[in-house]
């Protein structure tokens, strides 16, 4: 059967295949300038839009970058985050040995939505923190999100969290709680919006995931549910049924 | 603290979420066209362009699409895909009442690329099915994804696909495999390329969801690797640690 993706052959499909293995063994590093459209053309023995259309492939892919000027870049590989049983942003960038942290943006109370309320087991209308987080990676913005939690049961979340250095983990030390899980995570993908860009460094109607999650206490009774976006670019979320 | 996130306060974000409780509710239905802006912005006393802001911060969040002439309607809630330690498109579909169909858009034997070859357990350049699909619910797209196989360990897959529908529980059944795992599975967000678009029936540059994943034998044994992406408008991941 023929593949029906490519009109005039698979050159570019070849093309792209061998640049990305040439990435996955290393040969071209992180911010590397692939050589010119002109130049892989003539190695390869095909048009220069044959080269542009591999190069397009591997931006859709996330591992170059194509710019006017500065050409085609190897981008950075995305970081790998773990949704288990357990989940912190910042001890997930330790591991890779990265440095996570985090920024508080705003933080307000409100009368709860009805779905959140019913989310965290909490009576329609109750008086919920709405708090505005960023997470970075090295200093490179990797999502914001809104949280939200019970104003009973956590005053004076806002200075928890801001003195927490905007760590959940270290916010809900705060109020006696050493450990925490992940109920779920409701993953899919959207445009960017102007403020979400602005905040992740990012073009407006660049694509994000959007995530929305719960943990729980041990007993796995919800105390936290957080809305975010995440930079496509940067970030790819990793499921492992068996890994716990 | 005060919201950062407005200019002249938070009349947008309150009509937002009203609107949103209200389609929670169930008070408008899938379809169902909004008021026009320049009603409600006489209800709630703003300016249109402040209903619009939150028109369009409903768009963001894939709650309505606002089109000219047909106004701001409804969107259909997206579907969920728990991704489990048991991952079947159309068994899922099933359960949520929708009527999952799939179809084989080509088949090829090529020379495995390093990576996916390391990840099936096979040599270098080991022989592999390159086999591209699309899965439907109710005849709607939602997402199209490309397969790898050893084809020493599955001669004929291609026509063992074709003939079980294009569904792989199906296809795997033909060889004796009764039931297979995820072992793992990738998400980041991406932009639709113009073929994907067009597979998946949405606008080019629309945002996707790209899934890579790894099914197993029970035994863990690794056997498909599947790169996929799903309409970020019509599906939704679901992951919960403590379902199963």
């Amino acid at each position: 059967m023929t593949d029906p993706d490519v009109s005039g052959g698979t050159a570019w499909r070849r093309i792209a295949d061998e640049i990305a293995a040439a990435i996955a063994r290393g040969e071209h590093a992180t911010g590397d300038t692939l050589p010119a459209a002109t130049a892989l053309a003539e190695r390869y023995g095909v048009h220069r839009h044959t080269v542009r259309q591999a190069f397009r492939h591997l931006a859709e892919q996330g591992l170059v970058t194509v710019s006017r000027g500065r050409g085609t870049q190897v981008s950075p590989r995305r970081v790998a985050y773990p949704l288990g049983r357990r989940v912190s942003m910042r001890a997930n960038l330790g591991r890779l040995g990265l440095v996570g942290s985090s920024r508080m943006l705003s933080a307000a109370q409100v009368d709860g939505e009805a779905e959140i309320c019913a989310t965290l087991g909490l009576e329609n209308g109750a008086r919920l923190w709405r708090v505005e987080g960023l997470s970075l990676a090295d200093g490179t913005p990797m999502g914001t999100g809104t949280h939200w939690l019970s104003v009973a049961r956590f005053p004076d979340f806002d200075a928890a969290f801001r003195d927490g250095g905007a760590s959940m983990t270290a916010a809900l030390k705060a109020y006696g709680i050493a450990d925490y899980v992940r109920l779920s995570t409701r993953l899919t993908a959207k445009l960017a919006s102007g403020r979400e860009a602005e905040l992740l460094e990012i073009e407006p109607g660049a694509p994000v995931m959007v995530s929305v999650a719960v943990d729980a206490l041990p007993d796995l009774t919800p105390i936290h549910l957080v809305s975010s976006v995440f930079a496509g670019e940067r970030m790819e979320m990793v499921v492992e049924p068996f890994a716990e």
